[in-house]
C-alpha cells in the first residue's frame, strides 16, 4: 500500500510509558529517538506533558511531563526529520507551560479526550493552535460511547482548528467492519480534517485495524515498536513500515532498536497478547482489570478472570 | 458474526505438532479434545496419517500416524458431538491405511497439497470419498503461487467429490485485500463446494484474516488453542470464538486447557509472534529459514537475519 499522504507516528515513548510510569531512561529515549528518526518515521510521541499538580514528580519519570529541556536533552545531536509530539489529556489542563511553538523541541500537542471532555479538548487545541503548534484529537474509548454523542462531538470538533482527528480503539474491540464504519463517520463530520488512527492489541487485530484504516484514507497511523503499550499493546511499527510501501522508509534502524532494546526490556515490563487482555477486548471493556490481575497471583487463571467480568455485565 | 452454516476446526494437535514431531501427551490430547468437545468446537484434527515409510517412528510421535487404535485411546470415555478430522500430505501417500468411515473414529480427512501434486490430492479424495469420509483439500502457499496455475487446479477440485476447500495462507502473507481477492476466485471456481480458511499468524493478521474470509463466505474455519502452530502459528481459537456470536460455543473450556496446559507448554515449545516470522511474512517467503535461525544462538539478531533473507531475494 502506497500513499504519499500516509504519516506514521512512533507512539513508543508515549504509550510503552504508561506500563512504567514513564521512567525509560534516556539512553532508551536517545536509542529509539535515532532508530525512528533514521527509518525516516514522520512523528515520534515522546510522552505526556501532564501538570505536576495532578501527576506528582515523586510517582513519574520525565516522560510523564516532556519538558522541553528535557526533549532537547534525548535529541540533542541526533540528525532527524522526525516530528515530535506530545500528549496531553482535555480533562487535566492546568498549569502546564507551552512556549510559542519556534522556542520549543515540539511540532505536534496530541489531546487525548472522552466524548464528555470535548469542549476542554477544544480549548486545549485552540490555546496550541494559537501558539503555532500542528494539532489533533484522540477521542478514546469510542467503540463504547453513544454514537449520537460521538457525531456532535466530531461536530464541534470539525469547527476547531485541529488538523488532525484520530480514530481510537482504546478497548482493542474493533474488527474491520467497525474500523470502515467509523472512519466513514470521522470522515462525513469532520470533512476538512485528517482523519488517523490509533488502535489497540487486545485481540490481536491493531495492526489489521491499522491497515482498514489506511483502506478508508486514514493518513496518520500510529505504531509502536515490537508493539510496546499498556496492556496488550499497539499495532507494531515493525509490520506497519512492512506494509506501507514507501521507499523512504527503512526497516533496518527499527529492527535493531527492537533486538537491543525491546527484547531485553520484554523481560522487565510486560505487554502484547494475552487472555485477560483478549477477555475485556472482546466484550468492549475497558483493559484496566485485565491489567490489575496481571500483577496478581492470579494472573493465569482465565477462566476465574471472565467469570467475574462476565458477572459484572449482567 | 452469526451464520449457522460456519463451522470451526481445532488445529491444535494437527498443527501443534509441526513443533514438536507429534510428540503430544495421551493426558494433553484427551485434555485438548475433551475441552474442544466441551466447547461445542464442530472439528477436532488429531493429526496427520503419515506413511511410516516416509516418516520412520523412531522420528516422530503417535499423532504423525493417527492411527485408529490411538484415536480410539484419547477419545475413549469422553462425551463429544466434536468430529475427527486428520490431515494427509498428497504427495506422501504410499502405505496408510484407511478403513471404511463406519470402522473408524475419524469423520473428515484433509489433504494438504501444493498446486503442482494437485492430482495426487484428487486421488486422495478420491480414494477417501469412496471409503465413505468427508474430504476436504488444502492447496499450501498460493500467495506464493501462479494464479493461473492456481485457478487451473481450483478447476480441477471443482470437478473432485470433495465437500470443501480451504484457502491456505502458509506464509502469512496476505492482508483483507487479498483474502477477499482469493475468496472470490475459490468461490468463481468451485461454485458447488464449501471454502474453508487456515491462516498464519506472522504478521499477527491470522484472526483478522479469518475473520475476513468468513465475511466472504468461508464456513470452515479453523482455530487451535493459544494459537499454537508452526513458527507464528495460527488464528487462535479462543479470539474466533469469542467473534462467533453462536450460543453453541462456550469459551470457558477453552480457557481452562489454555490456563492449564498452553501456558505451561509455552515455557517449552515455542510458538508466536517474532520478528523472524514478521519478515518472512511480510516478504512473502517461506517461514523455514526463520524457523531455523529461531533454534541458533541468532534467534534475535534481526538485523542479520533481515539482511540474509532480503539479499536471497535479489
Amino acid at each position: 500500500m502506497y500513499r504519499e499522504e500516509i504519516k506514521v507516528l512512533d507512539c513508543t515513548i508515549r504509550d510503552g510509558g504508561l506500563i512504567n510510569n514513564h521512567y525509560f531512561t534516556d539512553e532508551f529515549v536517545r536509542a529509539v529517538f535515532k532508530g525512528v528518526s533514521d527509518a525516516g518515521i514522520d512523528y515520534i510521541e515522546m510522552g505526556y506533558r501532564s501538570s505536576r499538580e495532578f501527576a506528582p514528580p515523586s510517582d513519574f519519570g520525565d516522560w510523564k511531563y516532556c519538558d522541553d529541556e528535557a526533549i532537547l536533552r534525548v535529541t540533542d545531536g541526533i540528525e532527524s526529520d522526525t516530528k515530535i509530539s506530545i500528549m496531553v489529556d482535555a480533562h487535566r489542563m492546568l498549569d502546564q507551560v507551552f512556549k510559542p511553538v519556534d522556542e520549543s523541541p515540539v511540532d505536534l500537542v496530541r489531546v487525548a479526550t472522552y466524548v464528555k471532555d470535548i469542549d476542554k479538548a477544544i480549548a486545549a487545541v485552540n490555546m496550541c493552535h494559537d501558539l503555532g503548534y500542528e494539532t489533533c484529537v484522540n477521542i478514546m474509548a469510542i467503540s463504547a460511547e453513544n454514537e449520537f454523542e460521538l457525531v456532535e462531538a466530531l461536530s464541534q470538533v470539525a469547527k476547531s482548528p485541529v488538523s488532525t482527528v484520530c480514530v481510537v480503539d482504546s478497548y482493542g474491540y474493533f474488527f474491520s467492519e467497525q474500523i470502515h464504519h467509523m472512519m466513514e463517520l470521522y470522515k462525513k463530520h469532520l470533512p476538512d480534517k485528517r482523519i488517523g488512527m490509533h488502535c489497540h492489541n487486545n485481540q490481536q487485530l491493531a495492526f489489521a485495524n491499522t491497515i482498514e484504516g489506511i483502506r478508508y484514507d486514514a493518513n496518520l497511523v500510529d505504531g509502536s515498536l515490537y508493539g510496546i503499550g499498556r496492556g496488550a499493546g499497539n499495532c507494531p511499527l515493525e509490520l506497519l513500515i512492512g506494509f506501507l510501501k514507501n521507499p523512504k522508509f527503512s526497516i533496518e534502524p527499527i529492527l535493531k532498536v527492537i533486538q537491543n532494546y525491546m527484547i531485553p526490556m520484554r523481560q522487565e515490563l510486560e505487554w502484547g497478547y494475552m487472555i485477560p487482555y483478549a477477555i475485556t477486548g472482546s466484550l468492549n471493556e475497558h483493559p484496566r482489570a485485565a491489567i490489575a490481575v496481571r500483577k496478581t497471583e492470579n494472573k493465569d487463571k482465565y477462566v476465574e478472570f471472565y467469570s467475574e467480568i462476565f458477572d459484572h455485565l449482567d
